[in-house]
């Protein structure tokens, strides 16, 4: 522990980020331009340096206790991070960023932390970049911040590291740390896993097959370039809970597969999409190749995305969509719109559809159900080609 | 089938398209604005009608023989509306969008279509909106047009098609009708399936769970949000392709529970990160929860991402980056370009890290990687902070 000659005024916010990653690094941009003061500390002196040099703190120690002691390190030495500078900061409150916070909340009772002093913590944000290059002062900027209690939390902590969430601009979320994994093994570490199983079925594809792949395949696989050694960590950090989310995906993926080998069967003996004989009753009998499951299956997958929050979420299904086509002219949009006010009718949204060189655009007024059929109608009347 | 009085003149390329959904409503677009005559036909009035206003062809059928009838109708559908219009149009060239081949060129030989005039075809683009107000005429730029011929295909017929492909501005790969299958199971079915099943997960989640979710998992699932009954026939008639590809992802699955299972197992008995004692020798073993496997199969997920063609590929790779930290500062961004440029460099690339309200930010410079060193060399002699 080295000391710092600029020390910040008794009673200021600061905060000693250890661990000068994606995340230390990024926290420490967002305390600091929230008018915390900083320190940081790794072991790795050019990413520390490069921390500093981009205004994420001061490269080094504090001589007095600072409020907050946040430990971005790789999750397995968090643990004893937390239990050496509790020895040298006896007042100060502590937390961690790892991605697993049973293995976490085990091993620091383990060592013997004050467990008064520490509050779990996992930001939910990244990038698919690392280091402190990749560290931006906005990436948490609405994103969940997961706080962890134990019975000994002390309630000043908990008030402590709800500071340090909302100075990054995210959102603390209180819950346990069973719950915590348990979400992330559903929404974070088995996505992880199946876009890995699926990107693995590439490695060694004939590159004719791949010519053929799409936007839909580069967005499902993003994910699977990620850091082999990292996401080791955490899965093995995190197995029971991320087994069993792989165990029910195993019960759905089995039904399909015998599902699928019944229809290769019916077709193999030329049969698909016809009726075949029942021998008892010589009545033909409908050997289906409709994939029940299947598209039982597609329907679930459906109502899942669909519960996802943020931009694709449940908000834009509350409105009624009225398509109008509209030449590709200047002052027709403003024309529609002024149309549409005139009709008495609110436009939540407005989108385009027209490709280059198109005589025609497709506008779609995004309105209230209650209204869309009174504004399609009012366009009509005015002249416009509605399409609803 | 009905006339119409605006016939083009004899020699210019004229197109039947049948089904004016998403793909043939575009395909219409595109014809038609390459200078091609299109007619539309649907069984669906107000999609024919839409078509038609948005520009991409004459709703109605040519009395004489069409260059080329394109039926883009559910693939079910597809070998009869083949068969009852060869019987109208006899010296016209035939082609599908089915998403599926092997099917419809069983189905075409049984109902027993001219093979001379059939090539079998599938435009590899799409978008998760259908019907014809998603239509768009750059739709098809720059993607795959998957043509297949069979040995009575006429010299003539594939060379119409290719025609076609080039209108739309899109790429002809001429494969077999089985590898197409094999390709779009691997990179297009199986995904789907894929992401269904993950998104499958969700809908029965506790609603609290779902909050922690974020941009990795609604790409993973962005293709789950289709349409049940459409994939579901797709899949039915690429069953056993796409059983092949589930069948080697299963293998891999099962291996990841097996050694997830073990972990957990071992973490049961309190020895996560510890050494065990083997009874026979007394001595220490290490009982490993490193999962050998998993990481085996992230570096291969790494891999098979990375060799899909398009943005993220393989291309971006040959560069080295060189970072600088330069201070937020109106034409420092053009000093250190000009720097570069007087050290005899290249710049291939920049990308900009910068965060609001942050006195500097990151610039990465992309070069060749022999260059690099100098480079970074050149810049740090100039007073720049460079963090190689």
């Amino acid at each position: 522990v080295t000391g710092q000659p600029d020390q910040p005024a008794v009673g200021a916010a600061t905060a000693v980020v250890v661990g000068t990653g994606l995340i230390g690094t990024s926290v420490g941009l967002a305390l600091t331009a929230a008018g915390w003061t900083v320190w940081l500390e790794d072991r790795d002196a050019e990413n520390l340096r490069l921390a500093g040099v981009l205004g994420a703190g001061h490269p080094g120690l504090p001589l007095s206790d600072p409020t907050v002691v946040l430990v971005a390190v790789p999750p397995a030495g968090t643990a004893q991070v937390i239990l050496d500078l509790q020895h040298t900061y006896l007042t100060s409150t502590f937390s961690d960023m790892a991605s697993v916070k049973s293995q976490v909340k085990l091993d620091v009772e383990r060592l013997g932390v004050d467990m008064a002093r520490f509050v779990g913590g996992h930001p939910l944000a990244g990038r698919e970049r690392s280091g402190p290059g990749a560290a931006r002062a906005d990436l948490f900027e609405g994103r969940p911040w997961v706080l962890t209690q134990q019975t000994q939390t002390s309630a000043a902590s908990l008030a402590v590291m709800g500071e340090v969430v909302r100075a990054c601009g995210a959102q603390p979320f209180l819950v346990s740390a069973e719950l915590h994994d348990r979400a992330v093994a559903l929404v974070s570490h088995v996505p992880q896993v199946l876009a890995s199983l699926t990107a693995a079925r590439l490695a060694d594809a004939d590159p004719e097959l791949l010519e053929l792949a799409g936007q839909g395949l580069r967005d499902m696989t993003r994910i699977a370039d990620s850091d082999p050694g990292l996401w080791t960590d955490i899965i093995s950090a995190n197995a029971g809970p991320v087994l069993a989310v792989l165990d029910s995906f195993t019960g759905d993926l089995d039904q399909v597969r015998a599902e699928l080998r019944e229809v290769t069967a019916v077709q193999g003996i030329g049969l698909s999409k016809d009726v075949g004989i029942d021998q008892s009753s010589s009545r033909p009998v409908d050997i289906s190749t409709d994939l029940p499951f299947m598209r039982a299956l597609i329907e679930r997958g459906n109502a899942g995305h669909r519960r996802l929050p943020g931009k694709h979420g449940a908000a834009r299904l509350e409105f009624s969509v009225v398509p109008v086509v509209v030449p590709d002219r200047p002052g027709e949009l403003a024309r529609l719109l002024v149309a549409s006010g005139n009709a008495g009718v609110n436009v939540e949204d407005v989108s385009i559809e027209h490709s280059p060189g198109q005589a025609v655009g497709l506008v779609e007024l995004s309105v209230r159900p209650e209204v869309a059929g009174a504004l399609a109608q009012a366009l009509r009347t005015g002249g416009w080609s509605v399409h609803a």
